[in-house]
């Protein structure tokens, strides 16, 4: 069975996870702590990065790249649908999710309280967690910004730009740092998310020494 | 005709006109310096950084959806070429370029150096400096084992992982850091890259108060 190596806390892990759910794809799982670079690992991802897929003909995909190889590979259903120019736009979101909420709030929030912890990669940086609470707010303004004018985030259809927004959010989630009283529409949007089959495994999702909220999996939050 | 938002200075714009180049796509280009946060600018992009492509029929595309659109609308020739299981391993090392090389080299070198400068944005940090020249050797050490290995650095054709390479070994070589003498092989791989019509308007790039050493455009430097 095909193998994928993940961090429960790694958005990009979660991205794979859901979308493996969604395309109905078997696949066993493996947690892998990136930053005990074990050798193994590193021999099959020299970059050291979760999450990396592992096929059933040991073909190897990491990364980015898995989604795109999912998407060849079983297109049904579509994460990517619709012709080059929505798809386009569903590609600019999930860019947006990956790139910039990632380095402007995750990074800033569960890398500095948590994984700098977990990895033993010294204390937390209290500008840098002020900075990731201050950015939150515009990037939730901005998924109700686009979740009042479409259906889903990247148009008509559920996409893997909604599954990227809600990757990386569900993480911050985790550790209960998503002000949702102040953004309704966007919490709307997550709650609509959260109730997908596809989001359970996320959902149920525990890391040792780090609880999360009791909201964080009820779909009544 | 379309118009390519761009800056020279930007390895993801570069990328983007070697591409329209090696596709043959007309093309009418505007040095966008996203540090001025220009309105009309962000209309167009939210997330406010180059490259953004606009089409004749006003479609935006921005960031590296444009690859995947350009590569839908204009397959020949292919830059991501093969099956699924090569076009992830290209993906992956564009990944690689965009990602790792340019955190840890690019944003050290021409970010510190150059960026801050144009921008105002602070004076250069020392030690961000001596990191990118100290992680530059690792990765002139990956493009010479790919490109012992493979005729490119993605498998036997040329692709965006060779795009993607050279699109920030060449910003690096505009202000003259990257260590050619130390890495011959990566050196010849980067001598067929200029040779390539796709390359000349890279290598005829001129940054305001920025001049390129001698050897920038120099097919045989």
């Amino acid at each position: 069975m095909r193998m994928l190596y993940h961090h429960p806390l790694s958005p990009a892990s979660r991205r794979v996870r859901i979308a493996l759910a969604e395309k109905g794809l078997d696949c066993a799982f493996t947690v892998e702590k990136p930053w005990e670079r074990r050798e193994e690992f590193l021999a099959l991802d020299p970059a050291g990065d979760v999450p990396v897929l592992v096929e059933d003909d040991a073909v190897v995909v990491v990364g980015n790249a898995i989604l795109e190889y999912l998407e060849e590979c079983h297109p049904d259903p579509p994460l990517l649908p619709g012709g080059p120019e929505q798809r386009a736009e569903i590609r600019r979101l999930a860019t947006w999710f990956d790139g910039k909420f990632d380095r402007e709030v995750t990074e800033n929030l569960v890398g500095e309280k948590v994984i700098k912890r977990l990895s033993r990669q010294g204390h937390p940086n209290g500008l840098a967690i002020r900075a990731g609470l201050a950015n939150i707010h515009y990037h939730l303004d901005y998924v109700a910004f686009l979740s009042e004018r479409r259906n889903w985030l990247g148009g008509d259809s559920f996409s893997l730009a909604d599954i990227a927004a809600a990757a990386q959010l569900s993480v911050i989630d985790y550790i209960d740092l998503v002000p949702w009283d102040n953004h309704s529409d966007a919490k709307d949007w997550y709650a609509r998310i959260k109730s997908r089959p596809s989001f359970r495994s996320v959902l149920a999702d525990l890391v040792p020494g780090v609880l999360p909220p009791a909201h964080y999996a009820d779909l009544d939050f």
